[in-house]
């Protein structure tokens, strides 16, 4: 098969992981007889430095255009200190969100049993952890109409649902649920918002289309609480925006593997697929970022975006042997030997 | 002194821990030479049961006519089905909110040395555990304007703060700085929401008034990360609304001491004590619930809201004492012996 990817470097680390995850994905085509076309485009700090804003019409024809995107990480240090500055990294996240209509965000946690011990929880708390959180991603009071009344001594924040939005994200948790456990949970704050109302409504409608889903309804406070106390009690979950960025962020440190974390984010056209650390500006250029959570976020690709389930096993299998034989960045090492970014990504491209 | 004190037991466990925070505190006014005149309202389930509403006018009264209020906890299974049933415990928990001014939620996670292997966390991660949440309780996505549009297949929560509502959480949070180590976390998402715009700029902007306290900023999703990570990092935090709910709750699960956590809530003219846990319905009637948390309660009420630090002093004192000791109820027992309800009550009040 023949495919272009739009590749998105980005700031900070984000090139340095993504060379590795095209080294990768190359001998992964290589071997299976596909052919990748790779379309870079700008992103990030880096977009506004070369062109005045983190997502430039540009780039977004190049996403438009591509069978699927693989983004790096994006942020920088010159825009952390002013929130409010006119033009900053996160913009073009969610301008790209939304003009990709990119509404569900898929966040797997699992642990790795090699690295369990890195896990600020107890070993017998997170062992067995396997659960994704499906998070609504181009709606809610990220992108409700907001602004200042009364000269600027108010602030507010719209938070919008329509039972359509809803009905999408539950639709692919559902089917999530079906290819797994059969668990799902809607997670709300039902008891006091409208907007979790009607999400709470909607999927209770939806029940009888997945009879063999067992679903369980839960507040936001008590999934926080319990996401700590008992992870592997979860399956798929799903949740809107901003109560998922919260417990996605909570979620990816229980497992103590947030290095190796990938995640995808899904249109009705096209998905993205990206590392859940950030850009880690401190670590840019010194080959020593972990390139495993964008590999994995490569094959995530392969396995959702290109229906490609071997392929994506190829590169799973890859990374569980590096894991296995210490073929791993500094930050997995313990202390022992360790390897740099671009050799992590040329030993995984010859074990494919 | 002479202390007026209204007494909300509330439902499942409520009345039975808070007749045993009652008979500490009996035992500290002894002690002292105080006189405390106790005064019962009804409130929650069981007030929706007597008189139709979960918060009455007549509770109001007792509550705005006292010193101070002494809270067991609400919540009943039958209104949990149905989070949109007209008539909800959370409903009267809201009204008392807002008619009393709670403006400020007090929310310390501290641990205790003979408890640290309760945590889900490994002891290295929690040991010396000791901060607090400032939550914003009357404002924001809580209480703006909420509803439905196109005929109910749209939803929507307007969040909204004035100046003047994060001045005065603020101001609490930085007066709560200077008296411990001088470290303030202000936790928003001002990268996204207007609010959280208006929250940092009102905090930067009141930097200047306590040059001692040394300020930091921090998005809600990365506090949800480092809770879990390095909860001994943080010291005082000051957060809106619905951050505030889901980070304190999720900040309680780590210390391993959820049972023995008090709160406070603090309006201009009068505050509210009571214990974090809720009403374990399963429990009520069995005197197998753990009182210590309500006693905390009880000593944060000595402590702030009458301003008698050697009363509060005195009830810590026999609660440290009763866990050095093991006259613990069965939750802290580890399956060794255990005391009861009104066992645990007795013996503390005996040792004021
Ligand atoms: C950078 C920020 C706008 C973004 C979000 O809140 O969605 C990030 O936290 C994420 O989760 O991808
Ligand atoms: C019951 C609910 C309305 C309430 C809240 O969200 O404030 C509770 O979770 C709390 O934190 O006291």
């Amino acid at each position: 098969m023949k495919f272009n990817i739009a590749l998105l470097a980005g700031d900070g680390i984000g090139p340095e992981v993504i060379d590795q995850a095209v080294k990768v994905s190359d001998a992964v085509a290589k071997k299976f007889g596909h052919e990748i076309t790779w379309k870079p485009a700008l992103t990030g700090a880096a977009a506004i430095d070369a062109v005045g804003e983190p997502y430039p019409d540009s780039t977004h024809e190049v996403c438009a255009a591509a069978d699927a995107v693989l983004f790096g990480a994006i942020g920088h240090p010159k825009y952390d200190n002013d929130p409010s500055a006119p033009v900053r990294p996160e913009q073009g996240l969610l301008k790209m969100r939304k003009k990709l209509g990119l509404f569900a965000n898929v966040r797997p946690t699992f642990t790795f049993p090699s690295l369990l011990d890195k896990s600020p929880l107890k070993k017998e708390r997170i062992e067995g952890t396997d659960l994704v959180f499906l998070r609504e991603l181009t709606g809610g009071i990220y992108f409700g109409e907001k602004g200042r009344r009364d000269g600027g001594e108010t602030a507010f924040d719209n938070c919008v649902y329509t039972r359509a939005e809803v009905q999408r994200l539950a639709k692919k948790g559902f089917e999530l649920a079906m290819t797994r456990s059969k668990k799902l949970c809607c997670v709300d704050k039902a008891n006091v918002l409208e907007t979790s109302r009607l999400w709470r409504e909607t999927v209770q409608a939806m029940e009888k289309d997945y009879p063999e889903v067992e679903v369980s309804y839960e507040f936001v406070d008590a999934v926080a609480m319990r996401l700590v106390q008992w992870p592997n009690s979860y399956d798929v979950l799903i949740t809107e925006n901003l109560f998922g960025d919260i417990l996605t962020d909570e979620a990816s440190v229980i497992s103590g593997s947030m290095g190796l974390m990938p995640s995808a984010s899904m249109g009705s056209d096209i998905a993205l697929f990206e590392p859940i650390h950030g850009s880690y500006p401190q670590a840019t250029g010194l080959n020593i970022a972990n390139p495993m959570a964008t590999v994995l976020s490569a094959a995530m690709m392969f396995e959702t975006a290109f229906n490609l389930p071997e392929e994506g096993k190829a590169i799973r299998d890859a990374v569980n042997k590096a894991l296995a034989e210490g073929v791993v960045t500094e930050d997995l090492a313990d202390g022992g030997k360790s390897f740099g970014t671009k050799e992590v990504g040329d030993w995984l491209a010859a074990n494919i």
